[in-house]
This record gives structure tokens, sequence and C-alpha cells, in this order.
């Protein structure tokens, strides 16, 4: 295999205070490649089953991935892993932005963190060097103090920082990781594991230049992709209109999650649309690193919900899950919750849902007033929502029973409220809707951090009739299905879409920039870690990087004691939408299970246990995986 | 999906003296490709199990593939299938030369031939058209003066002939299809199935110009070919030499098959190796169709034992088979003996095979010139060796034994021949030891036509730490391993290589001029596939074709009652060679047993039987194949 790559990553050892450095040999790089796989490569190599995820011996990897920091579009994200506080599997969480990037040019892919600092430091990485630095002074305050501060104190107005803010602190099961105050590594509780390690921030700065193999072709694929994303449709819907561009189509589907998954419509939905965004309080488009597409929204809102265009604004996620979820329709409300959440480092989905949860307890009476602090927590109660917020980032007297996550909260308030507890896994649902789009349910029953949008694929059925997806160079990958089947054909189309998903969450790219969905091409996708790493390699291998890291999440679950019993849908999801997709369309329980036997063998796992063979394992150069017998 | 191909297959009734014409729809193209992918399609779609591989019902195919006949080096090959009259299981084998990019030129992918005509007839195709037409002056003569006569009777020199040889007529269990009298569809007796259906030759002419979606393209890669075959070693050495330059490197390995698979060195490897070859009786290297690499041999002999260049000269397995497993180190007589086998229409591997089977029984004294028709057949006897040949190809006394097969003709002749029988499945083994390339042993184990060199790949670990292989550009899907390891690493190696050599059966690629061997790089063949078919397409697409392509023939032969104990090797590869390789580097029994599970698992099928899951099934677009229940 040619040389080409060489890495280095950091080691902290918050516990005593050290900080080392080390360089993976090259074919660890090759296997893994970075963000979702190299992170479990390490958590896998070196953490026992059975940790505590708040406690000493859950490590927390930031991983970046072998093509960060290349200056193309698309490929802005890294991970952050661990094993997760809110659901006990495997937790890891992406985010754009420019952090990782950032990391990359500091001279570092990724920094493994172990232990638990005595006090709350942070951690300051500039050019090839780390220190720990106190933070005593960033205690309790906002993402956007702390960022200024940490700012102010090193004297350098361009530094990167990812910090787990005060909802990270107290442990909030679903804290994130805020990277500049408006990129999340949103889900599964990695906050928290910052929280539980006195870890307040990592602040970045790198100068360094990357080192390309080829930096002429290089320069040739980003020069062909600004242009694929200039002619690519949903590339332009998400400069206009960004994510929040699905609320409509969703709505008309029928399957917008609308007061808790109760309906798939809301009646609210065009106030909180896209479009309505575009109109009123959006001030910016904006982007992550290198990238043309632009889908970030900056608002900017005055008065009782001030919103302030420094955080950001509310993507898809946020819009449907603080609003038509909670049956809310008060966009200038949304932003300024969603400010809230990137305030305090709360994930806005799991937020939203444990919140609409509540609001549902409420109207049918299994929580009072009483319970809820004196908050009338009704579908629409947009003040009641807003609080709410801030009690769970606060764990704040109800709050603090939200903060566990809906599983662990719905087991405590008892009285029948586990029915209405959305979660898989003990993760919290995102907002897109199964019951239209049927190979979702595949999607969310075997993500490896349970109910998770960004971990697990979407069903592009919907896409594959439209310009979007045939102009999108599916390389032989995707043959268009119908949304409404879960047969053979479906389990096709699934695992290459999670193989996909699964090596974008590996390599760091983004799946509004390159394809199935919009402008990137798979192709050029491994043209560009040939050009980058000097590695010669295809989409076959990137394709096959992507199973691995399927592979690898699910043995890590499988040592953490999980089983194909964890593979299931929350019982609403098989049942009709009060509005939306009719009965007749719905998830059949039958259809559901033998897809999920399907979906076992084509992975080549045990169609009863869902157990990674060892052939399989062997296969993907996972033989070290292998159980000892 | 872009559509892109439009195609033309024969359909010829033989029985009714019937011809038809079919356009599959495009996605039948686009899954199957051509080849061996494509033969299965039709074969399992309209075959029913059981059917006397001699008699009416077996189908047999002749298919190029959706690139075949593109002006680009190593894409001349083209597949004949059926059930296979020497093994019961699926029967394919390949040819290079011009016929099959002939027959596109013709206007069609390929033919499809049913039933029996009443009398000998050959099938004449042009530029579109077709016609059934008498051959009864063909019968029982060479190939040769067969293909004068056809020439002569449609009054042009330049129709290709694709024939069964007088072998074929008698039906000679490995009967081969001579193409233009020196490129075999060697294995599997092919040309026996043509015997049974009385047709004689397919003779093409085609002047029609190919639909390219994008000649620029086209001509780009054609180019580079060119250039790169100019630079890759291995091409170089096949154009100096020829395939029997594989003779010295495998006998200072010790694993040149001699003198029935007892030895793996030969005291006369030196005077039938390439370079011999190359300084005695080599008149010109030749090519295929568009190909650069001129691996192809035209020796002239003239005497005893003479050989016409007309008729080409022996390739490596043909030097081996007829020379060291016989004991026989005279290259003269093994270029007359492959000059008769291409006369006959006789594979030379199984006959060679057969030969010395019959020679090792000679010396053990289970066969007396009595059973050989007074020949005295001990290994080193060149006579004794044409002569059987001879009376295989006519089933002439002893021959007729011989002519069934090593595996029947052991049974006949009992008193324990069988250990002496070298053939998995029915099918005689091909010239390359296991014992010193551990891959090879689930190579040919599960092989689905048998123990097999183009079936199943090779091992490939010799070449990896050469620059041959780092030269290659193996797009990272292959990893270099020991050749003496059966391990998980293993695994992942063979799969991989037995994806690429089983899309390179169904595209029609040669593996002497496309990676991982030599020039052509894996990943600029999926861009010629896209430049010629205008398909978006990737190395991941057609990596999944090797896949399905392994998996129909898995599923064509469980329907024919295979199951995995057919996939073994004979007694004596695990055995110490006489010289070569040392007993420590002998493939351990239990080695194999677990590789071939690890392997069942690595492909999704059932660790135990061996039978594709439904789940794999699905996942390769194969879910038609699940049985009913």
């Amino acid at each position: 295999m040619p040389t080409g790559y060489n890495g280095r990553i950091l080691r902290v050892n918050l516990t005593e205070g050290k900080i080392g450095e080390e360089s993976p040999p090259e074919i660890v790089y090759r296997l893994y490649m970075g963000g979702s796989a190299l992170s479990l490569y390490f958590l896998l190599k070196e953490q026992k089953p059975g940790v505590d995820p708040l406690g000493l011996e859950n490590k927390l990897v930031f991983m970046s991935s072998v093509i960060s920091a290349a200056p193309l579009a698309g490929l802005p994200r890294y991970t952050v892993a661990a094993r997760s506080p809110l659901t006990g599997a495997f937790g890891e969480a992406e985010a754009g932005g420019f952090w990782g990037p950032e990391l990359k040019m500091a001279g570092f892919d990724g920094v493994i963190m172990e232990g638990r600092s005595p006090k709350p430091v942070y951690l300051w990485i500039k050019d090839g060097q780390a220190e720990i630095r106190d933070a005593a002074k960033l205690l309790g305050k906002d993402t956007g103090v702390a960022e200024r501060l940490i700012r102010e104190e090193l004297g350098d107005n361009r530094i990167r920082v990812a910090q787990c803010g005060p909802a990270g602190e107290k442990m909030v099961r679903y804290a994130c990781v805020v990277n500049e105050l408006k990129h999340a590594n949103g889900r599964t509780g990695m906050g928290a594991v910052m929280g539980s390690k006195n870890l307040r921030a990592i602040a970045v700065r790198g100068t360094q230049k990357l080192a390309l193999a080829d930096p002429e072709k290089v320069r040739e694929i980003g020069k062909k992709v600004v242009e694929l994303i200039k002619e690519a449709p949903l590339a332009q819907n998400f400069k206009k209109y960004g994510t929040p561009f699905f609320v409509m189509p969703l709505q008309n589907s029928g399957i917008l999650p609308t007061r808790n998954f109760q309906a798939g419509q809301f009646e609210g939905a065009e106030a909180i649309s896209g479009e309505a965004m575009t109109e009123t309080i959006l001030v910016k488009s904006e982007g992550c690193y290198a990238c043309a597409v632009q889908c970030k929204r900056a608002v900017k809102v005055e008065g009782k919900y001030a919103a302030s265009p420094e955080y950001g604004g509310p993507e898809y996620e946020t819009v449907a899950s603080l609003g038509s979820l909670c049956g809310i329709d008060n966009l200038p409300a949304i932003a300024h919750g969603n400010e809230m959440c990137n305030r305090r480092g709360l994930d806005t989905i799991s937020a939203g849902v444990c919140i609409a949860f509540a609001m549902e307890c409420s109207e049918r009476g299994i929580l009072t007033t009483k319970d809820t602090d004196g908050i009338d927590l009704r579908f629409g109660n947009v003040d009641g929502m807003l609080e709410m917020i801030r009690k769970i980032a606060f764990r704040e007297g109800f709050g603090d029973i939200l903060a566990d996550g809906v599983q662990r909260a719905a087991q405590k308030i008892g009285r029948g409220a586990e029915k209405y507890a959305m979660h898989i896994k003990g993760q919290e649902l995102p907002m897109h809707d199964p019951r239209g789009k049927h190979g979702l349910t595949l999607s969310y029953a075997t993500s490896p951090t349970g109910a998770d949008h960004i971990e697990a694929p979407h069903d592009t059925s919907f896409l594959s009739e439209t310009p979007m997806l045939k102009a999108a160079k599916p390389a032989g990958v995707l043959e268009p299905t119908s949304a409404l089947e879960l047969g053979p054909r479906k389990i096709r189309q699934f695992v290459h879409t999670q193989q996909i998903w699964n090596f974008f969450n590996s390599l760091g790219v983004c799946n509004f920039a390159a394809a199935p969905y919009t402008a990137f091409p798979l192709v050029m996708l491994a043209e560009a870690v040939e050009a980058v790493t000097g590695w010669n390699t295809s989409l076959f291998e990137l394709m096959e990087l992507g199973e691995r890291t399927i592979t690898m999440a699910r043995m890590f679950n499988m040592r953490e004691g999980l089983s194909s019993k964890d593979d299931y849908l929350p019982e609403r999801l098989f049942e009709s939408l009060e509005k939306g997709t009719p009965r007749e369309k719905r998830v059949a329980k039958e259809d559901f299970v033998n897809a999920l036997r399907l979906y076992y063998e084509a992975m080549g796992w045990d169609p009863k246990t869902g157990v990674p063979t060892e052939g399989r394992l062997s296969h993907l150069g996972l033989d070290w995986l292998i159980p000892k017998k």
C-alpha cells in the first residue's frame, strides 16, 4: 500500500493533567479514516465494556478525518464520541462549522480525552501545541460569554471554541457540544460527558498548511464541486431556505411530526416554514468551512423572543421539535428557544421531544401543574416550552426529570407515561416520521445511537424520481424504490444508503453538500480522498468504510449488552396518524419484523441475534473484534 | 437511472429451426451487464433444475457484455454457459480473441441456444441477421478444416468461427469451444453441450459501429491504458514470454504441478518454460481484440511433433498439464498436443489431468497396458500422452473412459483409483497448487464450476510485495497478505479478489490486462463502463456485480442439488509435496474448514449450509431467487 498519510492525535489525561501525542500507523488511518470509525477504533481497542458514561473511565474522542480541512465544499464535519449517558450505547454526534478543520490546521486529527479533571478546565490547542487551562471563571456561563472570555484570555478573536455549556456542566443527558455558538454535535449527550470530565471547552487555533498529495487535483475537484452546487436544485433550496425548507414538503406528505407524533400535519406549518423564516427573521445565509451551499441560518428577533444572529438560527430539526411537535407556530419563539439551547448547550431535538412528551402527558392528565412546577404544559404553550428549556438546562424542578431524557422521565413519572415517550434505545426521535418513509423504520431501529437523523440514513425514495437525485450521480449505488415499501428492494437501498451515511460520518462529509442529496458526486469524493492522501482508493473502499463503521458501532453496542431486542420502534409508529398518512399506508409490524431480519442477513449478521458473524468481521478487517473463545 | 444502453439478444430454437430476437430492459443490463451474470440470469429465470446437461432442455448461452467491442485493451472475453456435463453444476468458460467483439459488432450481445437440431447445423450471424445452415460436411472435421469450409461457403475470409470440434460432437465431457482455432472457452464441457445440440459452430461477421455514450472519453481511456501496459512489468513479461512465463516462478516457489500433483518441482521445468518457448519455437506474440499486451503465442514446429502457428501456441496451463503434470519436458511435443486439442476441441487442462491420472494409476499398477489399449502410460511417455489425446477426442478405446472426466473414469476403474483423481465437483484441477498459495484452497473449493483458474481467483499474495501489484492500483480493494496464511485477513483478500474475478467474467475483462495483475486500473474500468454505456457507475457497482455473479452461480448450484459438501479439496492437497513446499507449509485441514466457514459468513451465507440468505439475496437485487415457501 502506498504511503501517503501521517497524522497526529492528542491524548489528554485530565485526571493527571498530562498531554501526550501519538501517530497511529498508516494502516489505521486507511482502514478507519476518521470520524465515527476512527473514534470507534480507539473506544473498542482501549475501553472496557460497562464503564459509567459519566464516570472516570469513559473516554471522549474528538475526531476529524484524513480529508478534513482540504479546501473542498462539503467536508467540514467532525465527530465527538464516547459511551452515551443517554443510551448506554455508542454515543456520537457530528458537527459542521469550522472547529474540525481548525483542529486539523492546528496539526491534529483528533483528541482523546481520558479521566476527569479535579477542577474545571479547558484545553487550548495551537499549531502543534496543547495545554490544559483553568476554566473556573467559565462555570455556569452561557456559551457566548465563555467563548468571549476564552478569546480574551488568549488574545485571539479567531480562536474556535467547542464547549459543553451549562447544560453539559449539569450533565443533562442530552447536553450537546456547541461549536462557535451555533454548530452542535447535537445528539447522544456528548456535552454531558464533557461536563462529567470537568472539561468545559476545547479552544483551537491552527494556521498550518494542510499537506495535499495532489494539490492541483484538489483544486480541480474544488472548482468542479462549486459549479455542481450552483446547478443542484436542492443545494439552491438549502441556500435560500436552509434546512427548514423541508417543513412544507413534509407537511404536504403528511409526515411533519406534530404534537408528539400524534399527527403528521400541522395547521401552523406555513408559519414556521423555511419560506416564512427567509421572509421574516433571516438576516443571512451562512456556511461551514469551504462550503458553497450556505445552508446555515443567521436570524434576528427583537423584543420578548429576542434572538441574535451570533447564535445562528434554527435548523429544520429545531423548527419541528420546538415547533410543530409542541404544537407551536410562533417562529420568533422557536428562534429564541434555539438560541437558549445554543447558549446552554442543549440538544434541540431531545429537548423538544421531552417537552412535547410532557405536553401530551399534561393533556392526558398524567401530569398536572403540580408536577410541572405550575406550568400549564399544553400543546401550543409557547412560554411554557421556553421555560422548560431553561429548567432542563439548569436541572431545575420538573426540568431535572426531563433532563434525564424522555425514557427515564417516563419511567419516573409512571402512570402509563411510557406510552408517550418517543425514543429508541433511550434517544428521542428526530423529526422525520417513518409512517411516510418506511425505510426510516429500519434506519431508526438499527441506528447504533438510537433514533438519530445523522447516524441513520433517510429514506431517499422520495427524491428518487425527482431531478434532484437523478442529477446527483448515484454511481450505481441507489435505485428508485417507493417510499411506502419495506420489502427486499428497500433492504438493498437501505443498506447502501446506510453505508453512504456512515462513510460520510467517518470522513466528515456533509449530506447537504454531497450525493445522494445534492452536488458532490460519490465517485468524486473518492477522488478527493485520493488527491488529499495519495492513496489509490475508490468508492468501493469508501462504501466498505461505511459498512465497517456500522459494524464497529454494532460491536460496541453488543459489548455494552444491547441485543436485537433494542432494534425496535415505539408502538405509536405502527398506529395511524391523526392527520397525514392514511391507515393503509402505515408500517405493518410484521413487515418491519421481516425487514429487520432481512437487514441482519444482508449485513452478514446472525439473523436471530443480530450479531455480526466472525466471517463478516474478518471480511471487513475487523477480525480483532472477534470475541475470544 | 439514466437510460443509456439498448441491446439485442438472439434466441435460437434448434429443435424447430426458429430464430427470434429480444431486447431485455435496461435494468437487466445494468444489474447483470454480460458474461457470467447475464448468462446466469437467463439460466436461472428460464431453465428448471435437473435438466440433462446433454439433453434437449439444457440452454446454451453465448454472451458478451455491455462494453464488449469498445476500442479498449483488455475487454475481449465472452462467456459460454450452460449446465455442465462434466460437473452437473453451473458450467461456463470465457474466451478471449475476437469472436465476442465480432458478435457485438454484428449487433448482438448474446445468443441463447435451445433444444436440439435434428441434423448438424451451424449458425451464421451477420450484421443484425442470423440463419441456421447445414453442417453435414463439417462433421468429424478438424476445427481448421471446418473454419475454412465455412468461410468458403459464405465467401468471406474474415468470418470469426466458434465451434465445438470433433470432441464436442462426440460429447467428450470436457470438450471446449474453439474460437479462430486457438482461443478456447476451455472448461466445463461447453463444447459437449454444443455437440449435444448438433450445433457445430457459430460463424459471425459484424461491421456495425459500436454506440459509445462518450467516444472522447473512451479514446482517452484507451490511450492511457496502452501507456500503462507499456509501463507494467507483468504485461511486458506476458508479451515476451506469454503466460508460460509463470513456469519458472512456480517452479522456484515449489508449486509447479508435477506428476499428477505428487511434486511441486519438475526437473524438466526449464525446458518447458516461457523463456525456452520464446527462444525455440515461438514465431510471433499475438493478442486479442484491441489489446496491447500481446500475451498469446504462435509457435511453429516441424517434423514428428509438427505444430502450426494458425493454432496459436500453448498457454501456461497447457504447458503444465501436458508437460510437468505428465512428467514431460518435450516442448515441441507439448505444442503438438496443444494443437491436437485445438483441432479436436479438447480442454487441455482436463485432458492433461486425465492423462496424468492414468499415468499415476499405471505406475501404481492400478492400470495395466491391457486397460490402456497397450499404451505404456508412465510419466514422461510423450507419444503415449499424444496418443491418449487422440483417443479421448474420438472416444476410442481407453480414451472413451477418460473422455468422461477423471471423476467418472476413476469410479469406473475402481481399485482405489479415486484417490488419484484430482478434481473438485468433477472438474479437473488447473495448474496452480494451493500448497504454496493457500488462498487457492478457498478459490478452488468454492468455485461454482469446480476447480477452475478463470472462475476462481488466484491468491494474489505472491504479487503483493512486488512492484507489480504496487503499480497496479488496487483501489483500496487489496491489501498484502502472506501466501501461506489462511486466516481472517486472507478471507478479506479472497472475497475481494473473487469479486474482481467475477465482475471481470461478467464484463469480459481479461485479468492479464487489468488490475490487480497488470495495467488497466480498476477504477478506470468503471470509468470505461460509464463512457461506453452512459451509466453513472463506480467500482462499487462493479464489485457488487462480482458478488452478484458469485451468488447467482451459487444459487444455480444449490438448485441442482449441490451443497456445502461439494466445497472440498482432494485429500492429496492436504499432504506434503514430494518436492517443493515443505511439510510445515502445507494447508492444515482444520484451517481450511475454518476458513470455509468464515468465507460463508463473509458472503452472508448460512455458515453451515453455505446457502445465501434471503437478506443477502435481497441486498444484491436477487430477491427473485428467494425460494418460494
